[in-house]
Protein backbone atom coordinates (compact mmCIF):
# COMPACT_ATOMS: atom_id res chain seq x y z
CA UNK A 1 0.00 0.00 0.00
CA UNK A 2 0.86 3.79 -0.12
CA UNK A 3 0.87 6.16 2.21
CA UNK A 4 1.08 10.11 1.17
CA UNK A 5 1.43 12.60 4.16
CA UNK A 6 0.57 16.09 3.66
CA UNK A 7 2.58 18.19 5.76
CA UNK A 8 3.82 21.79 6.21
CA UNK A 9 7.06 20.39 7.97
CA UNK A 10 7.75 17.97 5.94
CA UNK A 11 11.45 17.68 7.74
CA UNK A 12 9.79 15.98 11.02
CA UNK A 13 9.37 12.70 9.59
CA UNK A 14 13.24 12.47 8.73
CA UNK A 15 13.99 10.83 12.31
CA UNK A 16 10.53 8.30 11.68
CA UNK A 17 11.51 6.96 8.48
CA UNK A 18 14.20 5.18 10.13
CA UNK A 19 11.71 3.67 12.51
CA UNK A 20 12.55 -0.09 12.42
CA UNK A 21 9.38 -1.50 11.76
CA UNK A 22 8.42 1.39 9.24
CA UNK A 23 11.54 1.08 7.51
CA UNK A 24 11.39 -3.25 7.09
CA UNK A 25 7.45 -2.44 5.71
CA UNK A 26 9.65 0.23 2.87
CA UNK A 27 12.45 -1.67 2.64
CA UNK A 28 10.23 -4.53 1.96
CA UNK A 29 8.28 -2.93 -0.19
CA UNK A 30 5.15 -3.46 2.03
CA UNK A 31 5.11 0.11 2.33
CA UNK A 32 5.52 3.29 0.40
CA UNK A 33 5.66 6.72 1.73
CA UNK A 34 5.80 9.86 0.65
CA UNK A 35 6.14 12.82 2.49
CA UNK A 36 4.82 15.99 0.12
CA UNK A 37 5.57 19.81 1.29
CA UNK A 38 2.28 21.53 1.23
CA UNK A 39 4.65 24.91 1.52
CA UNK A 40 5.40 24.49 -2.61
CA UNK A 41 1.66 24.62 -3.66
CA UNK A 42 1.65 27.94 -2.30
CA UNK A 43 0.55 30.24 -4.86
CA UNK A 44 0.17 33.76 -6.01
CA UNK A 45 3.16 36.56 -5.33
CA UNK A 46 3.21 36.70 -1.53
CA UNK A 47 3.19 32.41 -1.57
CA UNK A 48 1.42 32.21 1.30
CA UNK A 49 0.33 29.16 2.84
CA UNK A 50 -1.53 30.05 6.14
CA UNK A 51 -3.63 33.64 6.30
CA UNK A 52 -5.57 35.69 9.14
CA UNK A 53 -8.90 34.50 10.08
CA UNK A 54 -11.69 35.58 8.29
CA UNK A 55 -13.96 37.68 11.08
CA UNK A 56 -10.71 38.58 13.01
CA UNK A 57 -9.02 36.66 15.86
CA UNK A 58 -5.35 35.06 16.74
CA UNK A 59 -3.49 32.50 14.66
CA UNK A 60 -2.77 31.81 10.98
CA UNK A 61 -5.12 29.32 9.11
CA UNK A 62 -4.46 27.45 6.48
CA UNK A 63 -5.24 28.41 3.20
CA UNK A 64 -8.19 26.29 0.78
CA UNK A 65 -6.36 26.72 -1.95
CA UNK A 66 -3.04 25.65 -1.12
CA UNK A 67 -4.24 22.76 0.69
CA UNK A 68 -6.75 21.71 -2.74
CA UNK A 69 -3.71 21.85 -5.08
CA UNK A 70 -1.40 19.70 -2.59
CA UNK A 71 -3.92 17.08 -2.35
CA UNK A 72 -4.53 17.67 -6.12
CA UNK A 73 -1.30 16.60 -6.93
CA UNK A 74 -1.34 13.15 -5.30
CA UNK A 75 -4.99 12.15 -5.31
CA UNK A 76 -6.16 9.05 -7.53
CA UNK A 77 -10.10 7.58 -7.78
CA UNK A 78 -8.64 4.81 -5.33
CA UNK A 79 -7.39 7.40 -2.48
CA UNK A 80 -8.94 7.77 1.37
CA UNK A 81 -8.17 11.12 2.32
CA UNK A 82 -8.00 11.32 5.85
CA UNK A 83 -7.31 14.86 7.83
CA UNK A 84 -6.63 14.91 10.99
CA UNK A 85 -8.99 17.08 13.27
CA UNK A 86 -10.52 17.38 17.32
CA UNK A 87 -13.35 16.71 15.14
CA UNK A 88 -12.70 13.23 13.91
CA UNK A 89 -13.55 9.63 15.33
CA UNK A 90 -11.43 8.54 17.65
CA UNK A 91 -8.77 6.45 16.27
CA UNK A 92 -8.79 2.40 17.21
CA UNK A 93 -7.09 -0.61 16.92
CA UNK A 94 -10.13 -1.96 14.18
CA UNK A 95 -9.56 1.04 12.25
CA UNK A 96 -5.82 0.78 11.60
CA UNK A 97 -6.90 -2.88 10.38
CA UNK A 98 -9.66 -1.33 8.35
CA UNK A 99 -7.37 1.42 6.79
CA UNK A 100 -4.29 -1.51 6.65
CA UNK A 101 -6.20 -2.83 3.47
CA UNK A 102 -6.31 0.75 1.38
CA UNK A 103 -4.59 1.06 -1.73
CA UNK A 104 -3.33 5.04 -0.74
CA UNK A 105 -3.88 6.74 2.73
CA UNK A 106 -3.35 10.62 1.82
CA UNK A 107 -3.09 12.19 5.32
CA UNK A 108 -3.73 15.85 5.53
CA UNK A 109 -1.40 17.69 8.98
CA UNK A 110 -3.81 19.84 9.93
CA UNK A 111 -1.66 23.08 11.70
CA UNK A 112 -2.71 23.59 15.20
CA UNK A 113 -4.13 27.42 14.44
CA UNK A 114 -6.36 25.59 11.80
CA UNK A 115 -7.31 24.65 8.24
CA UNK A 116 -9.82 26.24 6.54
CA UNK A 117 -13.27 25.16 6.81
CA UNK A 118 -14.26 24.03 3.54
CA UNK A 119 -11.52 21.96 3.19
CA UNK A 120 -13.10 19.38 4.99
CA UNK A 121 -15.94 18.93 2.32
CA UNK A 122 -13.14 17.53 0.03
CA UNK A 123 -12.07 14.54 2.70
CA UNK A 124 -13.27 11.64 2.91
CA UNK A 125 -12.57 10.90 7.05
CA UNK A 126 -11.81 13.33 9.28
CA UNK A 127 -9.79 11.26 12.45
CA UNK A 128 -8.29 12.50 15.90
CA UNK A 129 -6.20 10.90 18.05
CA UNK A 130 -7.27 12.38 21.20
CA UNK A 131 -8.67 14.75 23.36
CA UNK A 132 -5.65 16.61 23.77
CA UNK A 133 -3.54 19.28 21.73
CA UNK A 134 -0.51 18.81 19.81
CA UNK A 135 1.38 21.51 17.80
CA UNK A 136 0.86 20.11 14.48
CA UNK A 137 -0.61 16.92 12.89
CA UNK A 138 2.58 15.54 12.19
CA UNK A 139 2.55 13.32 15.70
CA UNK A 140 -0.70 11.77 14.95
CA UNK A 141 0.18 11.39 10.99
CA UNK A 142 3.12 9.28 12.33
CA UNK A 143 1.09 7.02 14.61
CA UNK A 144 -1.30 6.04 12.43
CA UNK A 145 1.54 5.03 10.19
CA UNK A 146 3.27 3.56 12.61
CA UNK A 147 0.27 1.42 13.51
CA UNK A 148 -0.32 0.42 9.99
CA UNK A 149 2.73 -0.53 8.70
CA UNK A 150 2.96 -2.91 11.49
CA UNK A 151 0.00 -4.81 10.27
CA UNK A 152 1.25 -5.65 6.96
CA UNK A 153 2.20 -8.83 6.21
CA UNK A 154 5.57 -9.28 6.40
CA UNK A 155 6.49 -6.44 8.57
CA UNK A 156 6.57 -8.21 11.68
CA UNK A 157 6.88 -12.24 12.19
CA UNK A 158 3.99 -14.11 12.09
CA UNK A 159 2.02 -14.06 15.15
CA UNK A 160 3.52 -11.29 16.59
CA UNK A 161 0.18 -9.49 17.20
CA UNK A 162 -2.82 -11.46 18.15
CA UNK A 163 -1.78 -11.50 21.69
CA UNK A 164 -1.41 -8.11 22.19
CA UNK A 165 -3.17 -5.72 24.16
CA UNK A 166 -7.17 -4.50 22.04
CA UNK A 167 -6.84 -7.25 19.41
CA UNK A 168 -8.76 -9.90 21.47
CA UNK A 169 -10.85 -7.27 23.42
CA UNK A 170 -8.69 -7.72 26.49
CA UNK A 171 -5.41 -6.17 27.74
CA UNK A 172 -2.65 -8.38 27.32
CA UNK A 173 -1.34 -10.53 30.29
CA UNK A 174 1.26 -9.41 32.64
CA UNK A 175 4.45 -10.54 30.75
CA UNK A 176 7.84 -11.69 33.01
CA UNK A 177 11.30 -12.33 31.97
CA UNK A 178 15.10 -12.78 33.51
CA UNK A 179 15.77 -12.06 36.01
CA UNK A 180 13.62 -14.30 38.17
CA UNK A 181 14.45 -12.73 41.10
CA UNK A 182 15.32 -8.99 41.31
CA UNK A 183 16.01 -7.55 44.91
CA UNK A 184 13.44 -10.30 46.14
CA UNK A 185 10.60 -9.33 43.11
CA UNK A 186 10.13 -12.49 41.85
CA UNK A 187 8.53 -13.84 38.74
CA UNK A 188 5.01 -15.77 39.57
CA UNK A 189 6.01 -19.32 40.12
CA UNK A 190 3.94 -20.90 37.96
CA UNK A 191 5.62 -19.38 35.04
CA UNK A 192 8.54 -21.72 36.13
CA UNK A 193 6.70 -24.86 36.22
CA UNK A 194 6.86 -25.60 32.43
CA UNK A 195 3.02 -26.58 32.83
CA UNK A 196 2.04 -25.15 29.49
CA UNK A 197 -2.08 -25.75 30.41
CA UNK A 198 -1.70 -24.36 33.64
CA UNK A 199 0.61 -21.45 32.55
CA UNK A 200 -2.14 -20.53 29.31
CA UNK A 201 -4.94 -20.40 32.26
CA UNK A 202 -3.07 -17.99 34.39
CA UNK A 203 -2.57 -15.84 31.58
CA UNK A 204 -6.13 -15.60 30.48
CA UNK A 205 -6.85 -15.24 34.24
CA UNK A 206 -4.59 -12.72 34.56
CA UNK A 207 -5.64 -10.55 30.87
CA UNK A 208 -9.31 -11.15 32.60
CA UNK A 209 -8.38 -9.38 35.68
CA UNK A 210 -6.19 -6.62 35.09
CA UNK A 211 -8.61 -5.50 32.06
CA UNK A 212 -11.26 -5.30 34.76
CA UNK A 213 -9.35 -3.63 36.88
CA UNK A 214 -7.60 -1.03 34.39
CA UNK A 215 -9.79 -1.00 31.61
CA UNK A 216 -13.88 -1.61 33.27
CA UNK A 217 -15.04 -0.26 30.11
CA UNK A 218 -13.60 -2.87 27.76
CA UNK A 219 -14.44 -5.62 30.24
CA UNK A 220 -17.78 -4.81 29.90
CA UNK A 221 -18.06 -4.99 26.23
CA UNK A 222 -16.24 -8.67 26.85
CA UNK A 223 -17.89 -12.00 26.38
CA UNK A 224 -16.54 -14.54 28.51
CA UNK A 225 -16.28 -17.77 27.57
CA UNK A 226 -17.91 -20.31 30.25
CA UNK A 227 -14.32 -21.35 30.67
CA UNK A 228 -13.09 -18.19 31.30
CA UNK A 229 -16.10 -17.66 33.29
CA UNK A 230 -15.18 -20.24 35.81
CA UNK A 231 -11.39 -19.76 35.98
CA UNK A 232 -12.23 -16.07 36.90
CA UNK A 233 -14.81 -17.01 39.81
CA UNK A 234 -12.63 -19.64 40.80
CA UNK A 235 -9.47 -16.92 40.87
CA UNK A 236 -11.81 -14.58 42.47
CA UNK A 237 -12.19 -17.37 45.43
CA UNK A 238 -8.79 -18.29 46.04
CA UNK A 239 -7.98 -14.55 46.90
CA UNK A 240 -10.55 -14.50 49.58
CA UNK B 1 10.59 21.96 33.58
CA UNK B 2 12.62 19.05 32.32
CA UNK B 3 11.44 16.34 30.51
CA UNK B 4 13.93 13.17 30.32
CA UNK B 5 12.85 10.12 28.29
CA UNK B 6 13.87 6.86 27.90
CA UNK B 7 13.83 4.80 24.92
CA UNK B 8 15.96 1.96 23.48
CA UNK B 9 15.61 4.08 20.12
CA UNK B 10 17.32 7.81 21.25
CA UNK B 11 17.95 8.22 17.46
CA UNK B 12 13.91 8.32 17.31
CA UNK B 13 13.84 12.29 18.53
CA UNK B 14 16.28 13.52 16.35
CA UNK B 15 13.66 15.36 14.20
CA UNK B 16 11.61 15.66 17.01
CA UNK B 17 13.46 18.17 18.80
CA UNK B 18 13.60 20.41 15.91
CA UNK B 19 9.84 21.05 16.20
CA UNK B 20 8.89 24.54 16.62
CA UNK B 21 7.63 24.75 19.42
CA UNK B 22 10.16 22.48 21.70
CA UNK B 23 12.91 23.79 19.76
CA UNK B 24 11.22 27.17 21.07
CA UNK B 25 10.55 26.31 24.51
CA UNK B 26 14.09 24.81 24.52
CA UNK B 27 15.54 27.28 23.19
CA UNK B 28 14.04 29.68 25.82
CA UNK B 29 15.00 27.66 28.66
CA UNK B 30 11.31 26.58 29.29
CA UNK B 31 12.25 23.18 29.06
CA UNK B 32 14.83 20.85 29.13
CA UNK B 33 14.52 17.59 27.20
CA UNK B 34 16.92 14.97 27.93
CA UNK B 35 16.76 11.52 25.70
CA UNK B 36 18.67 8.76 27.29
CA UNK B 37 19.68 5.56 26.06
CA UNK B 38 18.08 2.32 27.83
CA UNK B 39 20.84 0.47 26.05
CA UNK B 40 23.50 1.80 27.93
CA UNK B 41 22.62 -0.05 31.28
CA UNK B 42 22.21 -3.46 30.01
CA UNK B 43 24.39 -5.29 32.29
CA UNK B 44 25.86 -8.84 32.30
CA UNK B 45 28.07 -10.41 29.52
CA UNK B 46 25.79 -10.73 26.88
CA UNK B 47 24.62 -6.89 27.27
CA UNK B 48 20.43 -8.15 27.23
CA UNK B 49 18.13 -5.54 27.48
CA UNK B 50 15.23 -7.83 26.49
CA UNK B 51 14.89 -11.21 26.88
CA UNK B 52 12.39 -14.01 26.31
CA UNK B 53 8.88 -14.04 28.31
CA UNK B 54 8.83 -16.30 31.77
CA UNK B 55 6.54 -19.10 30.79
CA UNK B 56 6.97 -19.37 26.92
CA UNK B 57 5.63 -16.95 23.94
CA UNK B 58 6.69 -15.15 20.94
CA UNK B 59 8.40 -11.71 21.73
CA UNK B 60 10.80 -10.01 23.61
CA UNK B 61 10.36 -8.34 27.48
CA UNK B 62 12.40 -5.50 28.48
CA UNK B 63 14.28 -6.55 31.49
CA UNK B 64 13.98 -5.20 34.69
CA UNK B 65 17.04 -4.70 35.99
CA UNK B 66 18.57 -3.12 32.73
CA UNK B 67 15.38 -0.39 33.19
CA UNK B 68 15.87 0.00 37.07
CA UNK B 69 19.56 1.09 35.96
CA UNK B 70 18.49 3.78 33.22
CA UNK B 71 15.50 4.96 35.78
CA UNK B 72 18.00 4.91 38.99
CA UNK B 73 20.31 7.22 36.95
CA UNK B 74 17.74 9.99 36.30
CA UNK B 75 15.73 10.13 38.97
CA UNK B 76 15.39 12.36 42.14
CA UNK B 77 12.86 13.00 44.98
CA UNK B 78 11.18 15.24 42.85
CA UNK B 79 10.60 13.14 39.46
CA UNK B 80 7.55 11.84 38.28
CA UNK B 81 7.70 8.58 36.70
CA UNK B 82 5.14 7.87 33.77
CA UNK B 83 5.18 4.15 32.12
CA UNK B 84 3.52 4.20 28.63
CA UNK B 85 1.05 1.32 28.75
CA UNK B 86 -2.31 -0.08 27.74
CA UNK B 87 -3.17 -0.18 31.00
CA UNK B 88 -2.63 3.65 31.49
CA UNK B 89 -5.30 6.46 32.21
CA UNK B 90 -6.41 8.13 29.02
CA UNK B 91 -4.38 10.97 28.19
CA UNK B 92 -6.23 14.10 27.76
CA UNK B 93 -6.23 17.99 27.84
CA UNK B 94 -6.26 18.17 31.32
CA UNK B 95 -4.12 15.58 31.99
CA UNK B 96 -1.51 17.31 29.97
CA UNK B 97 -2.18 20.50 31.60
CA UNK B 98 -1.43 19.01 35.25
CA UNK B 99 1.66 17.60 33.69
CA UNK B 100 2.96 20.76 32.34
CA UNK B 101 3.46 22.45 36.03
CA UNK B 102 5.61 19.14 37.35
CA UNK B 103 9.51 20.03 37.90
CA UNK B 104 10.72 16.90 36.40
CA UNK B 105 8.91 14.08 34.46
CA UNK B 106 10.25 10.92 33.42
CA UNK B 107 8.81 9.10 30.77
CA UNK B 108 9.76 5.69 29.56
CA UNK B 109 9.20 4.01 26.41
CA UNK B 110 7.84 0.57 26.51
CA UNK B 111 8.73 -1.64 23.70
CA UNK B 112 5.35 -3.10 22.00
CA UNK B 113 6.04 -7.03 22.72
CA UNK B 114 6.33 -5.69 26.68
CA UNK B 115 7.98 -4.86 29.73
CA UNK B 116 8.97 -6.59 32.88
CA UNK B 117 5.35 -6.28 34.77
CA UNK B 118 7.54 -6.10 38.18
CA UNK B 119 8.72 -2.43 36.52
CA UNK B 120 5.10 -0.83 36.73
CA UNK B 121 5.05 -1.02 40.56
CA UNK B 122 8.35 1.72 40.35
CA UNK B 123 6.44 3.97 38.18
CA UNK B 124 4.16 7.15 39.47
CA UNK B 125 1.26 6.83 36.50
CA UNK B 126 0.49 4.71 33.81
CA UNK B 127 -0.23 6.86 30.63
CA UNK B 128 -2.26 5.19 27.24
CA UNK B 129 -2.53 7.51 24.38
CA UNK B 130 -5.47 5.81 22.94
CA UNK B 131 -7.07 2.17 21.77
CA UNK B 132 -4.13 1.75 19.10
CA UNK B 133 -1.27 -0.40 19.36
CA UNK B 134 1.66 0.93 18.12
CA UNK B 135 5.77 -0.61 17.69
CA UNK B 136 6.90 1.69 20.95
CA UNK B 137 5.93 4.58 23.21
CA UNK B 138 8.48 6.46 21.40
CA UNK B 139 5.72 8.25 19.01
CA UNK B 140 3.48 9.00 22.40
CA UNK B 141 6.61 10.04 24.30
CA UNK B 142 6.59 13.21 21.69
CA UNK B 143 2.76 13.98 21.82
CA UNK B 144 3.00 13.91 25.53
CA UNK B 145 6.24 16.25 25.51
CA UNK B 146 4.52 17.71 22.65
CA UNK B 147 1.53 18.76 24.38
CA UNK B 148 3.10 19.89 27.33
CA UNK B 149 6.29 22.11 25.58
CA UNK B 150 3.12 24.21 24.20
CA UNK B 151 1.43 24.74 27.38
CA UNK B 152 4.73 26.30 28.73
CA UNK B 153 4.38 30.01 29.27
CA UNK B 154 6.12 31.85 26.75
CA UNK B 155 5.89 28.87 24.60
CA UNK B 156 3.39 30.40 22.28
CA UNK B 157 2.41 33.60 22.28
CA UNK B 158 0.10 34.89 24.91
CA UNK B 159 -3.94 33.45 24.58
CA UNK B 160 -3.07 31.23 21.83
CA UNK B 161 -4.70 28.34 23.20
CA UNK B 162 -7.92 29.18 24.99
CA UNK B 163 -10.40 29.01 22.10
CA UNK B 164 -8.80 25.42 21.02
CA UNK B 165 -10.63 22.70 20.96
CA UNK B 166 -10.61 20.63 24.37
CA UNK B 167 -9.51 23.92 26.38
CA UNK B 168 -12.97 25.20 27.09
CA UNK B 169 -15.09 22.16 26.90
CA UNK B 170 -16.17 22.75 23.65
CA UNK B 171 -15.02 22.06 19.72
CA UNK B 172 -13.64 25.16 18.16
CA UNK B 173 -15.59 27.21 16.08
CA UNK B 174 -15.36 26.73 12.45
CA UNK B 175 -11.90 28.71 11.04
CA UNK B 176 -12.12 30.70 6.99
CA UNK B 177 -9.46 32.65 5.32
CA UNK B 178 -8.70 33.83 2.00
CA UNK B 179 -9.92 33.38 -0.20
CA UNK B 180 -13.51 34.34 0.45
CA UNK B 181 -14.31 32.77 -2.85
CA UNK B 182 -13.22 29.56 -3.68
CA UNK B 183 -14.50 27.83 -6.91
CA UNK B 184 -17.91 29.43 -5.65
CA UNK B 185 -16.84 27.48 -2.43
CA UNK B 186 -17.60 30.75 -0.04
CA UNK B 187 -16.67 32.51 3.61
CA UNK B 188 -19.79 32.83 5.55
CA UNK B 189 -20.91 36.42 4.72
CA UNK B 190 -21.32 37.42 8.36
CA UNK B 191 -17.31 36.60 9.17
CA UNK B 192 -17.29 39.78 6.33
CA UNK B 193 -19.40 41.65 7.90
CA UNK B 194 -16.82 43.73 10.42
CA UNK B 195 -19.79 43.32 12.86
CA UNK B 196 -17.96 41.98 15.83
CA UNK B 197 -20.76 41.57 18.37
CA UNK B 198 -22.57 39.13 15.49
CA UNK B 199 -19.45 37.65 14.49
CA UNK B 200 -18.65 36.44 18.16
CA UNK B 201 -22.30 34.87 18.77
CA UNK B 202 -22.61 32.97 15.38
CA UNK B 203 -18.82 31.54 16.17
CA UNK B 204 -20.44 30.16 19.27
CA UNK B 205 -23.07 28.84 18.15
CA UNK B 206 -20.93 27.13 15.77
CA UNK B 207 -18.95 25.77 18.31
CA UNK B 208 -22.02 24.30 19.76
CA UNK B 209 -23.60 23.17 17.41
CA UNK B 210 -20.21 20.98 16.21
CA UNK B 211 -19.97 19.83 19.89
CA UNK B 212 -22.69 18.62 19.35
CA UNK B 213 -22.89 16.88 15.98
CA UNK B 214 -18.98 15.51 16.31
CA UNK B 215 -18.66 15.06 19.99
CA UNK B 216 -21.81 14.01 21.75
CA UNK B 217 -20.03 13.13 24.53
CA UNK B 218 -18.63 16.22 24.93
CA UNK B 219 -21.85 18.25 24.44
CA UNK B 220 -23.59 16.34 26.63
CA UNK B 221 -20.84 17.28 29.61
CA UNK B 222 -20.94 20.74 28.51
CA UNK B 223 -23.18 23.14 30.50
CA UNK B 224 -24.93 25.86 28.52
CA UNK B 225 -25.16 29.44 30.05
CA UNK B 226 -28.27 30.63 29.96
CA UNK B 227 -27.66 32.70 26.72
CA UNK B 228 -26.16 29.97 25.11
CA UNK B 229 -29.10 27.83 24.80
CA UNK B 230 -31.51 30.65 23.80
CA UNK B 231 -28.97 31.47 20.94
CA UNK B 232 -28.48 27.93 20.14
CA UNK B 233 -32.18 27.89 19.92
CA UNK B 234 -32.89 30.34 17.94
CA UNK B 235 -30.46 28.95 15.36
CA UNK B 236 -32.13 25.42 15.20
CA UNK B 237 -35.23 27.62 14.29
CA UNK B 238 -33.78 29.42 11.82
CA UNK B 239 -32.81 26.40 10.08
CA UNK B 240 -36.00 24.63 9.98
Amino acid sequence: MKITILSMFPESFDSFQSFPVVKRAVDRSLLELEIVDIRKFAGGSFRHIDDSPCGGGPGMIMRMDTLMRALDSVRTPSSHVILLSPKGQQYTQKRARELSAAEHLIIVCGHYEGVDRRFEDHTDEMISLGDYILTGGELPAMCITDSIARLLKGALREGATSDESHENGLLEYPQYTKPVDWNGEKVPEILLSGNHGAIDKWRRVQALRDTRKYRPDMFMKYEMSEEEKKWLSEADQNDE
